[in-house]
């Protein structure tokens, strides 16, 4: 049975990698970037120097594999939010929030690593993947009536990352959830001025 | 009256480093970074080679001048918008305005010189008092029912520099009024959801 074969032999493959991947992550987390070295994630991942090196050609190939691998975790966590039932407001809400989270998060793994990250296409694959995503669901909650109607998607969608960018620079959860708050204030359908003027 | 000579000295020395300073800028607008040299600076401005070393070492140096320059200036120009007769609110609108049109212009400049303009001290000082400034407007605006008062001034500021940083990617000035338009719903007082609840 060759075909159950290679299944085996890819699995394994992949299981292999993934350890190269979380390995190295934790190693550059703990330690910093220059500290990490192609022996010290062989050994830490349990196989042989020339294993490693069958797999990847040296440590920035495997952080670049490691951050396309979070990437796409992270988009499939925001495509099953905004798949859970509920209304579009509701959706875009919980996307919008694990977001802002996902920004405080990254922030967190320091300037060395993200101007190294940064630099891949894979990154401006991603980007351009999400916008396409929060502009159609912007655009269905506004069809909905949950988020205005006088900005266009694409307009509203780059009001969105960059007012949630500033998750990274804040520390706490609640903090996050204010700028979530007051960034989807922004986006809620505007009544004339003179409904909501203030009275003290 | 040597206290006259040294003014005319003083008022002398000024105008030569102002022509430096913005021949440089043209050249560096034009040219691009590489392209400017110290002969060229000279030669453009009208004085000697000789002379521009007794005001500036290099072209860095001068870059980093022009730059903090441009820096006091915005934000003259901002404290002279919040000084303006008006309501908090106003003023605090045609401050974010026109903080978001120097947004705009500032990514005209490309990415070699901000890569280079964003290492200095003074940007991080010329941050700090934006922060403060906007903060303390924020809080009067609130004082004032113009903005909300359910979160702190100072998660306000960090929302409205990171929303209105968007400005930097737009192209036209109307998509610039759009998105401070946005950003402003985000910090308007908040009423109970129940009062407007869109109706279709």
């Amino acid at each position: 049975m060759p075909k159950l074969w290679n299944q085996t032999i890819e699995e394994h493959r992949r299981a292999v990698r993934d350890t190269v991947l979380e390995t190295t992550a934790q190693l550059v987390a703990e330690q910093g970037l220059r500290a990490v070295t192609m022996s010290r994630i062989a050994e830490q991942s349990g196989i042989g120097r020339a294993t490693l090196y069958k797999y990847f050609p040296d440590v920035e190939s495997i952080i670049a594999a490691w951050h396309e691998s979070q990437i796409r975790a992270h988009l499939d966590e925001l495509a099953a939010l905004r798949d859970r039932p509920g209304t579009p407001g509701e959706r875009l809400e919980s996307v919008l929030e694990r977001y802002a989270f996902i920004q405080q998060q990254r922030h967190g793994h320091g300037g060395e690593l993200s101007a190294l990250l940064h630099r891949g296409d894979h990154v401006a694959h991603a980007e351009q993947h999400l916008r396409r995503f929060l502009q159609s669901l912007l655009a269905e909650a506004a069809e909905a009536d949950h988020v205005r109607d006088d900005i266009a998607p694409d307009e509203l969608t780059g009001y969105c990352l960059h007012a949630l960018a500033g998750a990274g620079s804040l520390s706490s959860k609640a903090a996050v959830k204010r700028l979530v708050a007051i960034t989807l204030s922004g986006l809620r359908p505007q009544i004339a001025l003179s409904d909501h003027t203030p009275h003290r």
